[in-house]
């Protein structure tokens, strides 16, 4: 990554803020080789994987978890905005520090303790999610959200933004896991939220007021995860529909009687073509392009082995056809037809507004005809893939950047698709958050009460508005500005 | 209820506000017959579980949710405080309107819809919690929070103060089955938070924060509640141990082996002596007094077929002896254990100090050793029951109001009680909130800092401090107040 490379797009109405050169070289005093001012490292820490830049004066790369306390009481003091960051994985530019001041790298706060009598993890903010899975596994235990991340982020990043997964819909997301928090007010003083035990009933929740927050009431420190036991096997089936409508309608019987797949992912006629473009191969011969449903089974033998027997029956009533995987690696040639059809899309169009929005069941033919209508009168590709079980759904809005007619027909898609979505019960996002990329849709999701009950929320926890500032609740339409030419670890190719 | 039982203890620091005349008048111009002045009226919602009774100004019952909204607008514009009761099932004050002003009754906005696909129930606060159990069992669906008050308390109190109950361990509290929630904030303004699905990632939780706040952050009118499926079955072990610190040790193994039993049942010696009193029946044939571990498994048959295997296992290598039920009747039979104890104990007192603590697993002898020596300290009977699976256990510190000694051992012990479940991790409530009745020691949970932030969200959210104002942050020693002689439908005998 060279320097050179910077690029600073200052956002209509976000004002940078400038820090005085003496707060910041006070906190170095305070904090050492911890505290970053190259023009290097604060140009790594100017964006996140939404890839526009702003440049903050300092990177501080805690090793201590007090060190935060320090930071922020002097930032605090000053009113120096201060942004955190795990890796940086979100696309929602939640992490990108747009008023300048501070960026808090939590990367090498990264401790995992499993306990495993109580099925709990004890982490740090920085720890990676992947690697927490790992631990826990060890002993027999299991941490379900799955971001497609997960070998990248962090669990501090995860709490931020509530993330989900895959197995959102058996399991639940980020916030279901959370037992307890740790960290610091923007004051600088440490608090708890919860103990390390499974209720908890004194005081008011803060802790759930944190998760999903953004880093904007607060900063996560350490957290305690809920674990349940590893699923003692697993098993997939890839199955292929007539269209889409048919799809959604046959995978409410599943649900209705009370089959509870660990995932079970849609990917509609669009994301099945960019898979079956990028593999070269038809996922059913003889039933090129169309849409499927792809499902996995998880828990103990006996467990697996009746579901197996319902889930079939299913199949065979309802499906055009089914593939059974018979062995790991045959679940993993399903399941690449998943995984390769993000990255495809990008043949489709070189820009995409990937939206994670949410329908609820009852509304989900509904959606599948809004949506058909909507590539008809857009003219855009628009593949669309998500979580069946849960109903959070990943529009893929495919553009291309340099064609002006192709971008005035995107955005006003994503406006539409983000009314409609609300309107049919749903909601925005269901877990990438807010930050910056969403911005525009907040009044849609929220009533005028409901921002101002926000704000007051904020404004009580953060009166200096140091933390995270400038996210969630001001416009900004992020895809306006340029990108960053940059690869990324966790980039598609 | 004889109105002539009427006893008003106004609490120390606690001043009763007079509303005027005036303003009940206009409410009652608005509203009719849902707003009862009555003398009769006033006194029965004076008062909860806590038996210690606040006059209120008037009693609202609504027909509609929105009414609630317009004794919130005219509450907040002439500052009336108002209190909600579901029932009133709360042993915590959390429902007593210490403050006078009105109290609004929930109990007419009891509907009940199940969505039998998406697995969730669309509720109104006033519905009963076991009624929405036996409406989602209708449709093969479980709602599994269970508090023991469950025929009668409802699902609206349960959110005031995350309810828990035997199944906590394995499946959450009902802080973990909330997909979203409706009602006002102290403006009269609607307001709703998170939408029926299972994702939601759209700006700050406030419905997490409104669960657990006792009333005091905004009124909830409805909500959606995540439902599981019904277990096809169930199955029952009783099993003793030689002493309560045995018992603890042995079931960290089976939790170790990541078996999840539906519920975990603890009683210790005394318990057990009340229950053996109370049935005329010893428990295990020449075992009295022992402490026992009650254990439900549920699921499917092959599921629960192969835990049973591993649980008796577990039982023939850990316990003194097990009796495994053969029959729903024989469950009874072991079930009525558990029941008879909690009435029990009023033989070894007429006072009850029931602290519904939570201890972290890895602290468990720790506990069971500190609880021996408090009960010789003390000199008092504190026979202890509750959840293994979640740590949170039942002490019940019995003493003879009339007894000063006695008394003042009781309010010592207390102390020492919450002092030492801190100090080992633990939490003061895992489901009974605070109210009036913990408030001695919230602050030993929690710190300055803390308090602080959760008083500004008190203030940032109700600032006129018009809903259920004088609970949790104010100091009250609510037993040494003089309760109510009176006999409430869910009181033991």
């Amino acid at each position: 990554m060279q320097v050179a490379l910077t690029a600073k797009f200052p956002l209509a109405g976000v004002s940078l803020m400038k820090t005085s050169a003496q707060v910041t070289a006070s906190l170095k005093r305070r904090l050492g080789a911890t505290v970053d001012v190259s023009e290097k490292g604060c140009w790594a820490a100017s964006f996140d994987s939404s890839k526009i830049s702003f440049l903050p004066e300092a990177v501080i790369t805690p090793r201590r978890e007090a060190d935060i306390g320090v930071v922020l009481e002097l930032a605090n003091r000053h009113r120096v905005p201060v942004t955190v960051r795990g890796r940086g994985t979100t696309l929602m530019g939640s992490a990108a520090p747009v008023r300048g001041g501070w960026v808090v790298d939590m990367r090498r706060l990264k401790k995992i303790a499993i306990d495993a009598d109580a099925g709990m993890a004890h982490v740090q903010a920085g720890a990676v999610t992947g690697a927490i899975q790992d631990a826990a596994a060890v002993h027999g235990w299991f941490y379900p959200p799955d971001p497609s991340s997960k070998a990248y982020c962090t669990i501090g990043g995860n709490i931020a933004c509530n993330a989900g997964g895959m197995h959102g819909g058996k399991y639940g997301v980020t916030r279901d896991f959370i037992i307890a928090l740790r960290g610091y007010l923007p004051t600088g003083e440490l608090v708890e939220w919860g103990t390390a035990t499974k209720k908890f009933a004194a005081g008011f929740n803060l802790r759930d007021l944190w998760i999903g927050s953004e880093g904007m009431l607060g900063i996560v420190t350490g957290a305690v995860l809920k674990l349940v036991p590893q699923p003692a096997t697993r098993w997939t089936l890839l199955t292929s529909f007539p269209d889409e409508t048919a799809a959604l309608t046959a995978i409410k019987t599943l649900f209705r009687a009370r089959v509870q797949p660990a995932i079970c992912e849609f990917l509609d006629r669009e994301s099945v073509l960019c898979a079956e473009r990028a593999t070269g191969k038809t996922v059913f011969p003889g039933q090129a392009g169309r849409p499927v449903i792809l499902l996995e089974l998880a828990g103990s033998v006996s467990e697996v082995d009746d579901l197996k027997l319902e889930v079939l029956a299913w199949a065979q009533a309802h499906a055009l056809g089914f593939r059974e995987a018979r062995s790991r690696e045959e679940a993993e040639e399903l399941w690449a037809v998943r995984r390769k059809c993000s990255g495809a899309m990008f043949e489709l169009g070189d820009a995409k507004l990937n939206e994670d929005i949410v329908v609820p069941m009852k509304n989900y033919e509904k959606f599948a005809r809004y949506l058909a209508g909507l590539k008809k009168k857009s003219g855009l590709h628009i593949p669309t893939f998500g979580h069946l079980a849960d109903g959070n759904l990943h529009v893929n809005i495919m553009y291309h950047r340099a064609d002006a007619k192709d971008t005035k027909a995107a955005e006003a898609a994503v406006q539409n698709l983000m009314e409609t979505v609300v309107r049919l019960g749903g909601a925005i996002s269901g877990e990438h958050g807010i930050g910056l990329a969403k911005t525009p849709f907040l009044r849609i999701q929220h009533s005028p009460a409901q921002v101002r009950a926000m704000q007051a929320v904020k404004k009580a926890l953060d009166p200096r508005d140091i933390l995270n500032p400038g996210k969630m609740f001001q416009e900004v339409r992020i895809w306006k500005y340029q990108k960053l030419q940059v690869h990324l670890p966790w980039d598609h190719k």
